[in-house]
């Protein structure tokens, strides 16, 4: 629990929120911004700011939320695809500093883009980026 | 093992790939049409379509994998941070049918763009999508 922290206290229900599931360690609940109807944030409960800090078991449980909130938004919504999305570090766009996974329904031919500019890569600098990430691995 | 799988045949060998990571059920490499520098794609082996058809284990092996590349990003390359985004569907941009998470370093000022129009939604509409998804649940 951070006591700074919007979805930490969303959690514990000091800041109220549409819930859409819940366990005893992962919460999901609609975005009050979203980038299309049915938008959906997954959280763990406990308070880690990044992907990279979320212990396995708690990254499993949201992953397996991941799946229940997306399979539904198919079902419920009529979607035909939807996006996950989750951004580290305000650079990547994080706004709230505690993990969260966006569950984004697509509809064909809706307005939103998560694409980029598609340039073919050379192999020899594939094989230096390789090496540089290996490295750290 | 789909024989007409660009990723299967990558996990296969008959298609060269530039490798980071890989284990008995994932494989991470580079995308060969970057967003950035570094960019890396993690997938399960065994092919399944997409997010919702991944065994819970695979899906947990996928995620730490995503966790040790997006780690080894930062280090690295001193990306400020980084994305993972995953698509289902051609609606949503899937291109090849066989699950993956992009994993893209990001720096601060790069040129990537994958946020949304955010507009807030009156309480009475998210809590009309609550019950259709949760429905679904």
């Amino acid at each position: 629990m951070d006591e700074n922290c919007v979805f930490c206290k969303i959690v514990k229900g000091d800041i109220p929120s549409v819930k859409l599931f819940e366990n005893d360690s992962v919460l999901a609940f609609l975005d009050i911004m979203p980038a299309a109807k049915g938008h959906s944030l997954v959280i763990p409960k406990r308070h880690h700011p990044q992907i990279i800090d979320v212990p396995h078991e708690d990254l499993k449980e949201a992953m397996l939320a991941v799946q229940k909130i997306g399979a539904a938004q198919m079902s419920a919504l009529g979607a035909d695809g939807f996006n996950v999305l989750q951004s580290n570090g305000e650079a990547a766009g994080q706004v709230i500093g505690h993990v969260h996974f966006h569950v984004i329904p697509r509809k064909k031919g809706d307005k939103l883009n998560f694409s980029w500019v598609q340039n073919k890569e050379e192999k020899e600098e594939l094989e230096r980026y390789c090496r540089l990430i290996k490295e750290q691995i």
